[in-house]
């Protein structure tokens, strides 16, 4: 199809543990906020479309704000891509702004920055109402440890180690612009902003900087597994459930603005520029 | 069956949305707090227990701090009834706290108190990550004027107006020790305090508290339903999805100290004293 429709991006909120991921899977079954997205775009649109999204969360990760664009030859109005989409589309997924963007606008490709925040929660008995959206961590965290081993992170590297084995990645160098680690109420909140992630690498991060909360391993160990650029030398893959893509960046002219968007059970998310 | 056994309370927390409410119904099919807890405790007491609690939520209502106690003629241990219990549970209900208490003990009849949360929540379309746990007002709400309305609840009152027609209640007259609204973050909090409710109680007040905050409404109106002493004279009932049950307090040789939890989208809850 030659491009000569009109491209739309959308700001998606979602609650991951109801979908299997953002990608669209070959097995019908298993419903993905794609698949939601384009049918109920779809009927809208009155012809197939196709999503292209910043971040392809995992399973169980949320997203408080995902950028995804598509095209369609007629533009129906900024209500019918929210409200009536959003009139199709189940319960856990939710459409917030339309923008109208340049036909060589590319949710993914155009984006500088995406960031993500990792949520931990103590206590010595899993919180039923917390269940899906934060991951339990019984002991009490070396936040200050953390922040420090968190650090090593910044600038522009390899991230090989914290790359998921299956990531079809061509380069494993990516820019880590902004990271901290805080505590917020009774949570413990990891807070990372890039121009791009390799797969896993958040939850990558995660699991080893849990590690370095614990006491069980310092700080500058997270240097160590970045010189080693080997999968085997982090730590293990923290679950996809305490996961959020929060912001998506693009050019000012893009129309888009950058605004990052707390989860629900955070008071607000601090200024990460 | 005699009073001979040992008697216990547990504290417990719930997603109301996974339930028909508490109390267990006729029909199996509907899944109810206390039929699961229930069948959890009576596998590890390995005999029928009967539950007993502080406060019937109804179905979609949350408890962050539930009281229940039931007999058993053996103590299996503190940890037979919390982590051995919960090994049993669906992952919507947990048991956080298990005391040991005197046979006079009811975790309804010694209740001194309850105390409800109500959670709102602006914007213009609906949070899914907030779905079930909040209910969302689009507009913008007149706090100080729910509040200055609230006030009028303050006392031992009829409260008549604000019963459900199927309440099975012998009086209609409630104590309310604290009442306030009050902003946090981007929520309206109603929180209450009553030596007991009446089914719908804090729900029809809610739901008479949105149309003073809106604006339809003068404070005053709140006092007039109260004399009205007629369930047609107070606003709709809100719905269940907003409302948490966060403490319940008992006199203090119970040995259960009368501490609030706040539901995880709320930052913490003031002092009700």
């Amino acid at each position: 199809m030659p491009a000569s429709g009109k491209r739309f991006a959308l700001r998606i909120e979602y609650d991951g543990s109801a979908f299997g991921g953002w990608q669209k899977q070959s097995s019908p079954e298993v419903p993905t906020v794609q698949a939601s997205l384009e049918a109920a775009i779809g009927k809208i649109a009155d012809s197939p479309v196709k999503l292209v999204c910043a971040g392809r969360t995992d399973a169980g990760v949320h997203a408080t704000s995902q950028i995804a664009h598509f095209e369609n030859p007629v533009d129906r109005g900024e209500r019918a891509w929210s409200v009536g989409v959003n009139s199709l589309l189940p319960p856990s997924v939710r459409v917030h702004e339309v923008f109208s963007v340049t036909i060589n606008f590319s949710a993914r490709f155009s984006a500088l920055f995406r960031r993500y925040v990792y949520i931990l929660y103590g206590g010595t008995i899993d919180s039923v109402l917390l269940a899906g959206h934060a991951v339990r961590e019984p002991g009490k965290l070396d936040v200050e440890a953390m922040r420090k081993g968190a650090r090593h992170l910044l600038g522009e590297l390899d991230f090989s180690s914290f790359q998921a084995a299956g990531c079809q990645s061509k380069s494993p160098f990516r820019e880590v612009r902004y990271v901290d680690v805080y505590a917020q109420r009774e949570f413990v909140v990891i807070d990372i902003c890039a121009n791009a992630f390799l797969q896993h690498m958040v939850r990558n991060i995660a699991g080893s900087l849990l590690e370095v909360g614990r006491g069980e391993r310092e700080p500058d160990w997270i240097r160590e597994i970045l010189l080693a650029k080997d999968r085997k030398a982090a730590g293990v893959t923290a679950p996809p459930e305490g996961l959020y893509l929060v912001a998506v960046s693009y050019p000012e002219d893009c129309g888009i603005p950058a605004r990052a968007i707390a989860p629900p059970i955070l008071d607000r998310l601090p200024d990460a520029g």
